[in-house]
């Protein structure tokens, strides 16, 4: 199975929340994951940037095999590039695009 | 592909971000979008009001072919009936049934 | 049609809408439903706990047939076990995981 973590909001709190989400997902022995991606946009940027508190935590899910995107319509018109954010992540097009195409091919939504 | 976006809060700055994340679907041109929708209830009723802030906006998309739906029973007992709408909203009997079928019809589910 | 409402927030205002849309949702007659799931995972837990304000009204979904899911690890390190939980209320292994399954297995997903 494939799940898709949407983050779209700059709450610290919601940070950890959604780092935390995506390990037990693929701590939980109960199922079978294929793929799981992070999907960031809006206030989401900030767990994505290098400096963000939660680098580390993005750096082990990305060994792990998670797919971490950003948004590249967040960051238009901003100072930040694709420089600025922790290594390994992707820009796509559109967070709410690759969101849209990810569930066409099967991944499960999950808005922590 | 397909998409359905679920707003249910009124803050103020969400009601601009969901505007602007459906343009950012129809705008992203590396993915063939045929059919987007937004289903407003509790909070959400607020962006769908024709006193919204984002009433121009709303109506943009609705011209460039997004379906708008505002939850029934979130305006049942209150003193907004669907006059008070902005043009071109329709009403649905419930907000999650519609987010039930719409999925069910293969529409991705955005919270943004 | 199936659907899944993911509730993980701990605002009191937000308990009543996740009870209240679920009751919306078995209340639509316009739509054959047939099955619901609620899956609470962080805050979430408030709302399915034994002295959660809403009891009365979890109880009654779950006599409805809506089955009530906690994540396990939300408990684990916690002094909240499975006897501190509404009764009926069933442990799952991790919410997310439950919210992938449920939604490989057709149900639609909505985040109130």
């Amino acid at each position: 199975m494939k799940a898709v973590f949407h983050h779209s909001n700059d709450d610290p709190e919601l940070h950890a929340r959604v780092v935390g989400n995506i390990a037990n997902l693929l701590d939980d022995e109960t199922i079978d994951i294929e793929a799981v991606a992070l999907v960031a946009n809006s206030g989401g940027l900030e767990l994505l940037k290098a400096t963000s508190q939660q680098r580390e935590q993005i750096m082990d899910l990305i060994d792990r095999g998670v797919t971490a995107k950003q948004c590249s319509n967040t960051i238009e018109g901003t100072d930040v590039s694709e420089d600025d954010l922790i290594e390994g992540v992707e820009l796509v097009s559109s967070g709410v695009g690759e969101l849209t195409r990810l569930q066409n091919e099967g991944y499960a939504y999950i808005n922590p």
